[in-house]
């Protein structure tokens, strides 16, 4: 339905107005009626369309009537599609006849002008902005949706300055603008009807702190570029040029979607009529384009690895070796953060979490920053953000918990869970749900997490463990076959399974953690006598299974879409549990490449029968183990390799705006 | 697909479990498997169905086959529909078979009890509560949605309390019970297992401060009532009694939807297990039922008055006998607020908008007080929150424009827009949108309306006037055509094309505001030969046209639907627009009969033309028209009839709940 304005006429002087290309005028022929007229006849020159509404048909004229009785709701559409040379070039006149018909008892003179005025965006997502027939006003999700996209202008593309680029009001590089969404105002007509009106841009006030925009008067030169809208900056005047049909304004996000914003940001231009000197204007047409703000996206670990991370902290140069090593099998860079960076600080997988946020336009990655502030604070923002790689953070007024470490948010491959489609996966975090007090994720980290929409939020169950996080108990690997993964289970009963069985075939006293000085070395049959141990792990199990049943209906997984991997834990009810032996499943995954935490199992035939049993599970998938020793370096310190690493990966294929949420 | 648990088995020792009633146990045949085994079989006891899965077939024993390949995935489900009588008076047994077939190689023996656990609600919104297979956990709109609904127990039930019910954590009514919703937990099974189990009600961190949870023990007497949810208390541990079988909670709403509320709160119940000592418990079973706190819902013009509220002031006697005259005639009670307790505020429209909150259980009328505090600013809290009648507000802590009183706030009668249906009409408030700068309604006001979801809020175009309220252009009668109303428009142009009439007639010397004493008397042809009151309501009409246009687009009027009652402006571009004489579509609807402020237009042949013409325009849709004067006591300070009056309506009959917003 076409914008429709309200125009009176009168029968003492002309009107003149403005008719804006797509819009239609409502004439209120009843409404400039002589006193004595019954009937009207409409006439305009050929560049307007005319139709008439009567007995709420709508007849297009010339027709065979001529004159049409001045019944209430009586009403003449007019439509121009042709802009105008000149102010007033077309005209229409209603002429008002009596009950006797013949001369007209009065005539009501309109003349027009025909202009442009169209702020448009890139409403189709082609990359680029295009005039549409879409309804500009609404934004919808899924493949045949609609509606343009902006980026959270989060990067530092300047390395000299000190913030992020959307901290501030300026354009520093032409990189800068890149970032950012074109919004193209155009103007067509004839330029003096812009003196007697005015066309101002406008953003709504509760939008106004979400984003920000710039113009330089469609100049390359950067210093041209002034912020015109956003923060206090309400509404920008826009001059339309004699030479310039089409204002270019650049647009930035400043805020991810939250709790208290939807991601939704609408734009208007409004045509502003002044009749009178000494009156205010009276807006005449209004164009409207929305905008969604791009959400931060995780990747998961099936996703193909771009770049490795790992700390240098005393005495890890084995460990750093082995996992750069690893990379290099995967073809992956690796960046080493040295330790003035980390302070000692080895975790840098609970520190930050790698993802991106995508536009038509452009992409890039950008790192969360979790509340955990030890060591590794500052690595984020001094090191990783930068020229095209964002920043994003969260803090934990309420203090943070080990449950705020980035180790415990994780996200699935791609999943179809009873025919709804999650294309980007699921978030995967862990809570003391459904157990009662205890630790769970910081309130604006879950709210930030469950507002980008995309990877909806599963609540796992993770704070049995005394560092508490999802990575101590499950990993995803890639498969070639069913889902295209496998999901990975630490499994105490697959463990106390396989230790029977090589104590059943005489191996009861092969012993564990052979080769590490100073660690006692139970044998098997010790392990399999310890009570105390077996019941501790029969919790732990009965933990895992509850995650294990969540997992299944949250993912839509089937049982030969999980792998058990053997793992023992020790502790007790007051201190939660650790890995008794170092947590295979907590492992780097690169592609095909798998970094596992080297377990120092009992060896049988000189084989360690857990990293045989590990083997067994995924060499038949195509993957390769390289067991890492981290047992005195992260280990012992209550973390393994994937801990210990981290991984910028590649962005899904499947662009966002493409699912429903 | 039901919920299911992983459960491990051990051909050491038997295994017992709980089976809960309508969910599935996944038994974990091959991680009991003692090491030569390569097939299995499964028997039970005739309460258990036996499913095995296997190959991704599931195939329910006894079958043909007898034993299976113990193949990684292969999986035996079993499920119960029987409530035990005794602890492990069911059994399922794995016998395990090595390659030589014969004697079983191992045994694994799982001992169950049946147990029934559910939490429901009135999930079906019967009224009642009762059990259901719909799924509780997630709340769905429109006709054929599901998910039970609670209230904000907002009112008073106890005239001596000096807050709203859900203030307290007390039950001081068995009224206040009636405005909560039920929710019950129903556990059935020998009482033994819940002495090595626990059960607890809990409810998610973040909701717990939008919910408050009673439980008496199924007593009747109040004082055993007890708050155990909500606010700080997260989980309340159930002991389920030998004689009870249902427990019922009351639960109330604490806070309506709102910018950072959707509304939806989740309770949930969980089945602990602690099998031993020193350990913490885990969970086995949760089930979850969520609740949608009702908006608070608006009635438009065109439903049926229960009570006329106004206010008496010094001076305005004749308005309150003519405001009891008229609620007389619609056999609608009268409400009198009395001086004390306006202290000269007579503004009532203006404080306070009566709306109501709706659960399938209870309905009763909420006011919502404006942050506008003058006069009248005690008068909701201590006259009109009562037993059944709720009470919300909201603050604008950035200081209350004069748009943010409730004359600013109106609803239309329901409506479709292009197919889009609005089975409770659409809010409409004003603003200073399209201009830029300007007043604007609280933005706390606006996120509230917003945020109730049912009646999606239209922004009008009211900043032009000086007051700058929509009831100043606008108003909704009934009618027995076309929608069932018309939207009735203050129009400048209806009132000179009327004047011009009548002084074409002959009747340019008669005079407006006859028998006003001191007040100056323009002639009609005074009038018409104003120019500077011309071009100003030139302006006002275009100020008006652009609100019908958003009108025609927002509510899909078309031009019949809409009347234009003729009224002129005066006033100047600094101070803004004030009715000429009295604003006639500024009227109280009580049903049919019509309170019109007098307009003391030119009497011509005896009569007020501009009452004439009204008359005209609204007594073919079968409505009464009696004029009021409010000249002195009223209009001269800015306001009219609606201004100075309040009514509350009859609910609509169509639910909340039915509708898709």
């Amino acid at each position: 339905m076409a914008q429709q304005r309200r125009v009176q006429l009168s029968t003492q002087r002309p009107t003149s107005t403005v008719c804006v290309l797509g819009t239609e005028l409502s004439l209120d022929v009843c409404g400039s009626a002589p006193k004595d007229a019954v009937t009207f006849n409409v006439q305009g020159t050929p560049g307007v369309k005319i139709y008439v509404v009567h007995d709420t048909q709508s007849v297009k004229l010339p027709s065979s009537v001529s004159r049409w009785p001045l019944a209430a709701g009586a009403e003449v559409l007019l439509a121009m599609d042709t802009i105008s040379k000149d102010v007033g070039d077309e005209k229409v006149r209603i002429s008002y006849y009596g009950e006797a018909g013949g001369v007209p008892v009065g005539r009501a003179m309109l003349y027009l002008t025909c202009v442009e005025i169209s702020l448009d965006a890139d409403t189709t997502r082609s990359g680029a902005v295009s005039k549409t027939l879409l309804d500009k006003a609404t934004w919808t999700w899924g493949p045949d949706g609609h509606g343009a996209i902006l980026l959270v202008n989060c990067d530092r593309d300047d390395p000299k300055a000190e913030m992020l680029d959307n901290h501030d009001t300026a354009i520093r590089s032409y990189d800068d603008l890149k970032d950012m969404s074109q919004m193209v105002l155009r103007t067509r007509g004839p330029r003096t009807i812009f003196t007697g009106h005015r066309l101002v841009l406008h953003v709504d006030f509760g939008d106004a702190d979400k984003v920000g925009v710039f113009y330089g008067g469609n100049s390359v030169a950067l210093e041209e570029y002034k912020h015109v809208l956003g923060g206090s900056k309400l509404v920008y005047a826009v001059k339309p040029s004699r030479h310039q049909e089409e204002s270019i304004f650049y647009v930035e996000g400043l805020a991810f979607p939250d709790l208290d914003f939807s991601g939704l940001v609408s734009f208007h231009v409004t045509l502003l009529e002044s009749p009178e000197k000494g009156l205010l204007e009276t807006p005449i047409f209004t164009d409207t384009v929305v905008f969604r703000v791009a959400p931060w996206i995780m990747t998961p670990n099936t996703a193909a690895p771009l770049e490795v991370f790992v700390c240098s902290v005393d005495n890890n140069e084995d460990f750093v070796a082995a996992v750069g090593a690893l990379a290099e099998k995967a073809k992956c860079p690796l960046t080493v953060c040295p330790l003035p960076e980390n302070r000692q600080d080895c975790w840098i997988q609970d520190e930050v979490e790698f993802g991106y946020v995508q536009a038509p336009h452009k992409t890039f990655p950008v790192v969360f920053d979790s509340p955990r502030d030890r060591g590794l604070k500052d690595f984020p923002v001094k090191r990783i953000l930068g020229p095209d790689f964002g920043y994003v953070a969260r803090q934990a007024p309420e203090g943070a918990s080990s449950l705020d470490s980035f180790g415990n948010l994780e996200v699935s491959p791609p999943v179809t869970v009873q025919g709804k489609e999650y294309p980007l996966g699921r978030i995967l975090i862990g809570s003391s749900f459904p157990r009662f007090g205890g630790r769970r994720m910081a309130k604006a980290v879950r709210d930030f997490l469950v507002a980008q929409r995309v990877q909806a939020p599963v609540e796992l169950f993770s704070d049995w463990l005394r560092v508490g996080h999802v990575d101590e108990f499950l990993s995803f690997v890639p498969a070639p076959d069913r889902k295209g993964f496998r999901l990975l289970l630490a499994s105490p009963s697959a463990c106390y399974q396989l230790l029977k069985e090589k104590q059943e075939e005489g191996f009861g006293e092969a012993v564990m953690f052979k080769g590490l000085a100073g660690v006692p070395k139970p044998t098997i049959s010790e392990i399999l006598a310890n009570e105390a141990l077996r019941k501790f792990n029969n919790y732990v199990q009965s933990c895992i299974s509850w995650n294990r049943d969540i997992l299944k209906r949250a993912l839509g997984l089937a049982e030969p879409d999980i792998l058990d991997l053997p793992q023992l834990f020790r502790g007790d009810a007051a201190t939660g549990a650790d890995a008794f032996f170092p947590d295979m499943v907590n492992m780097l995954v690169l592609g095909k490449h798998l970094g596992i935490p080297k377990p120092f199992g009992p060896k049988v035939g000189g084989q360690c029968c857990l990293e045989q049993r590990v083997r067994e599970l995924l060499e038949p998938l195509g993957l390769t183990c390289t067991f890492i020793d981290d047992y005195f370096s992260y280990h012992l310190l209550s973390g393994e390799v994937h801990c210990g690493t981290n991984a910028r990966r590649k962005p899904f294929a499947f662009k966002w705006w493409h699912m429903v949420p």
